[in-house]
């Protein structure tokens, strides 16, 4: 499975188990939300500084983002 | 410190562990030796599917990759 899927299936996991819309997320994580849902889509090539803002809105660390049967 | 930064040490710790130079490296995750060497010096916001590539060229899931107390 291409990276960038598996991006996207992990944020979009993660942000539901917060409980959080696209539209808060995005805004916490300062990032627009069409990036944010194109990331979902798997359609981006998301940079590890995204990333860590992405970790940070959901409140853990870039290990823990990673830390997936995903990405194992 | 830096993402950019974390990102650099443990490529070059990873790689100096396989004992690679940075040109032999380059030449096995298909990307320049030049990027490289800036990857170690923290230059780079490097993106997920370069980071799978050099997680692929040293034999790891990028699970592995991020599992460090750098990032955790």
């Amino acid at each position: 499975m291409d990276i960038r899927i598996k991006i996207g299936i992990r944020l979009k996991e993660l942000r539901n188990e917060k409980g959080l819309s696209q539209e808060k997320f995005s805004f916490i994580c300062e990032l627009d939300r069409t990036y944010i849902a194109s990331i979902e889509q798997g359609k981006r090539n998301v940079s590890i500084a995204n990333i860590e803002k992405i970790a940070k809105a959901l409140d853990m660390s870039v290990y823990q983002f990673f830390k997936s049967d995903l990405f194992k």
